[in-house]
């Protein structure tokens, strides 16, 4: 049970736990904390937080639970105004798409990772985002990673790993390098494949009368493209070596297709393809 | 009407039109055709031809509608077949997702383009194949794209139209290369991009792992990947400078994302990232 939950930056991710525990009558009461006082307002109306304050040393005040779900470049400012003012008890958590920044802003700022910090990461979300597309269902069934380190509490670890499974997520323990790798690979760069598809099209002279023709699979193919940009910059900067890698790593098999198809060569396209097809129906059928 | 309507390769794309025909009542009778006699038997036990022949020469008798549906590499060699055996008043139309390379085919077959051929490209089709998931609704408010050229018969594209608008479809025209450009852009490099990315995990020593934690944006994003792989062999050689060229206009997009990301040039990103979103929001929205 938490009786106090707060949360920074109530959008679909932080406003979606809120739902999904007040539901759950798991919690007792939110109180929302943000830059952007028509965002809060808004969660306010929509019965997503109780109450809010744009001022962090406020929010934090009596919480049992701290959740950070701002932008990743966020997060430095908000660790640094609630540093000496952590309520006794309270647990500290973040839903970060990358994990080693975020342990590394924590260490940073606090001078050391405080038992009391769990880093977490739920992996579900929608293109879409803000507190209007907030749902109580998002995490039925989907994964929540935390990345409990050395220094984390057990009963802090269990806190969050409770509250996930209030939720309806299924809660795994992954290191912080494995999960920013895991993470490059599966979600960070297939979004830069997206933005990149877009935009090359985006930037072609007779754009829009080629957009007209975009079938099923391209829409599904470039849903991601309607990802929110500030965040997914943000995400770029902070899991920068691991999606860098992968990157180089994805040109690098274009331009394998590209040379196959200069030099007419079948076979490797084949062999590329049917690899491909292979790992997809097996892994995501 | 179609008396009776003749086609090569009865997976997906010809099978779905011929179910469309006779369900419109606009068919008299569908014979297939293909190398894969197993394959004709199931459209025949699915109601979807009413008799097949593993000769190409018997199969266009008496035919007033010939449909070329056989992957682009096969198209030579059933041409070859056919061209000395074209019954009177018959039209040749095909499903080809590249058109110039048909055209060329024809060409050199033929040794001219008859005016009785009309190259058509149906913009619909699902990451599935064969005969089996064939639908007579595959077409309703789907485009298809002709691309007849200054040879070709009043006629005979009048009668290509109807066939298609009768099966739901809305249809166009565009000029031969403009199809090829436009489709490079908006189906074949999506492919190759999904493709390329799904085997790039593939090979990566941990893909199993890696593959667990696919979420829904990386299923959508990969489905196209589960796409014919001969079918897309054909496809890049078939299409190879209009594909070539968006590939290299794609890995210089992603090489400018690289870049901002090593340089840690938020800004950058922040606008490539949202003139996509835009652009996605605007036309695919």
């Amino acid at each position: 049970m938490i009786t106090r939950l707060c949360i920074f930056g109530v959008g679909l991710i932080g406003g979606s736990l809120a739902l999904a525990l007040r539901r759950a009558g798991l919690c007792e009461s939110v109180i929302g904390c943000s830059r952007d006082e028509a965002n809060l307002q808004a969660a306010q109306a929509l019965g997503v937080i109780d109450e809010y304050s744009l001022d962090p040393v406020q929010a934090v005040a009596g919480a049992d639970m701290i959740l950070l779900a701002t932008p990743l470049g966020a997060m430095t400012s908000v660790l640094s105004s609630i540093k000496d003012r952590m309520p006794a008890q309270a647990v500290l958590t973040d839903v970060g798409s990358a994990k080693a920044c975020v342990v590394e802003a924590v260490r940073t700022v606090f001078g050391r990772v405080p038992g009391y910090f769990v880093p977490g990461h739920p992996i579900a979300g929608t293109e879409q985002s803000g507190v209007q597309a907030a749902f109580a269902d998002l995490y039925c069934g989907r994964r929540v990673v935390l990345t409990p380190l050395q220094e984390t509490d057990a009963d802090a670890l269990e806190r969050v790993r409770a509250m996930w499974q209030a939720a309806g997520a299924e809660v795994e323990e992954m290191a912080v390098d494995m999960h920013d790798t895991v993470l490059a690979a599966t979600s960070h760069l297939p979004h830069m494949a997206a933005f990149a598809l877009v935009d090359s099209l985006a930037r072609m002279g007779d754009h829009e009368a080629i957009f007209r023709y975009a079938a099923g699979g391209f829409r599904d193919f470039t849903r991601i493209a309607s990802s929110d940009p500030i965040m997914w910059r943000d995400i770029c900067l902070s899991n920068r070596s691991a999606l860098m890698a992968m990157l180089a790593r994805y040109r690098a098999d274009l331009a394998d297709i590209e040379q196959a198809i200069e030099q007419g060569d079948g076979d490797s396209l084949l062999a590329i393809f049917s690899r491909a097809k292979q790992a997809r129906d097996t892994f995501c059928g």
